[in-house]
């Protein structure tokens, strides 16, 4: 069994990408600048945002933070974001979700410039990698298909099935790995809060990816040998004997799934760590595109 | 044993946006335009466009076809896009496929104004749809979810196998049938040239859309007792004995699966029809779009 060690291959892209910022440097080329917008101030959002402008600074990007205040109007916050598409400066910039209630997320989204879309969650974006265009992926799915390519997992004709139909994780990954190359060339099968007899249907899978939330919902007895888990799942689980009050596990029974399985994502160290670094790597390839602009 | 009547249904929708057209021009309302562009002058794209262009004149649409030479370059065509787009009497256009070689078909369909897209080839409505947000829907994926629709099959929580990942079927019916609502929520299993043992998955199917291109590929012993078929394939098979020297089949075996079949579309007369039907659809939207822009 081997560990997709999600902090080491993500340090490795990070450093990677800060290399490539040391030469952009020395040839005095204007480096990547991103930009995060956040509204209100809730907790997990605002430590979702300062740990991507803290890991911009740590390899060598620009980065630009836009704090408005939670009772921010939709037409202000689109005031922004046309300030961000016309900014020549900055080469990408993220909208942190969620968004307060008098904002429509739909039409935030659709505001962003594609080009400048980092997330990959604007729609032409969404389409073109559902149309195997170039374009950017969300990051993390991107994060995953890194990590499958690193470890050169196999996925050719493989059936790899997915837990969960979110916009984020669970529908773009159904995608991905169900384009040609490599990852992807699978056959996949995307279940959800709909499915029917969910363990007949994972028994069969070479591959799963779970993005449900649910503490260990996927056993052992649900999974066959030489299994490959990518556990996208995180939850806080209220513990008193822990320093913090709680620990944090994923969507599987990691101890007893991994004596199974031929390759596994622990949680936390597995994808969650990926994400960010992909994040990075969107930006560097927005910075390219716009020198191609 | 039910047929799925696509015949029947594509004759009902155009009767039904024929009488909406009625209503239109008794209102003093523009009726729907919708344009064609054809470039070169291949038999069966001829086929398909003229056949647009009769049932946009049958259901009293406004049509114009577009008739550019083989040798038209990338630019004239792009010149050409750019007029439909600013044409405000046009509410949608299509851009015939496939293009000479010396067209670019990703940049032409970018090019297209997404809210005159009554294809849904442009990603920006691919990925609209791939993100539950209100769009056009392509037209043969459209007629599906529709014929499902009029005979009430149930999809919740079924198992849906699609077969083939083509951009305009068998990419967007995996989507489709797993997004919530109804027709939707299946668990969809996506299977293609890679997928290893594929009657062991066609036999766990509920509902089996195939769009191969295979005659007669989807045998009886490949299904289970019960299943919905949905046909998409269309094959000419030469033989002698018909006068116009061929016969028309889809990819079912459909003497034999019809009678393990609850409900089956046969070729000619299941998908097909409904696809014209659609677009139509799409350009009565469009006009509805159009005079809320």
């Amino acid at each position: 069994m081997t560990i997709l060690d999600g902090k080491k291959i993500s340090n490795d892209i990070k450093n990677e990408i800060a290399e490539e910022v040391q030469k952009m440097k020395a040839d005095g080329e204007k480096v990547p600048h991103l930009a995060a917008v956040i509204v209100g101030n809730d907790g997990p959002s605002m430590t979702y945002v300062n740990s991507k402008v803290r890991a911009c600074e740590r390899i060598g990007f620009e980065s630009t933070l836009v704090q408005l205040s939670y009772t921010t109007s939709e037409v202000e916050l689109l005031d922004t974001i046309q300030e961000l598409n016309e900014n020549d400066d900055i080469d990408g910039f993220i909208v942190q979700l969620p968004l307060p209630p008098q904002i429509n997320t739909e039409k935030i989204l659709l505001a962003v410039d594609a080009n400048k879309d980092v997330d990959g969650f604007h729609p032409t974006n969404f389409g073109k990698m559902a149309l195997d265009m170039s374009t950017f992926i969300p990051a993390t799915p991107f994060g995953i298909l890194e990590l499958l390519n690193r470890y050169k997992v196999e996925t050719k004709g493989k059936h790899t099935v997915v837990i969960g139909r979110s916009h984020i994780v669970g529908r773009p990954m159904s995608i991905l790995m169900g384009r040609k190359g490599f990852p992807g060339n699978s056959t996949v099968t995307l279940t959800h809060s709909h499915t029917k007899n969910i363990q007949e249907i994972t028994k069969q899978a070479d591959i799963i990816i779970t993005a449900l939330g649910v503490p260990e919902f996927l056993k052992a007895d649900m999974v066959k040998e030489g299994v490959v888990i990518i556990d996208v799942g995180i939850t806080r689980v209220p513990d008193a004997s822990k320093t913090k009050g709680y620990y944090i596990t994923g969507d599987v029974d990691f101890e007893n799934v991994s004596k199974k399985a031929s390759y596994i994502t622990p949680v936390p160290g597995g994808v969650g760590p990926m994400t960010i670094a992909m994040l990075l790597k969107n930006t560097l390839l927005a910075r390219e595109k716009h020198n191609r602009r």
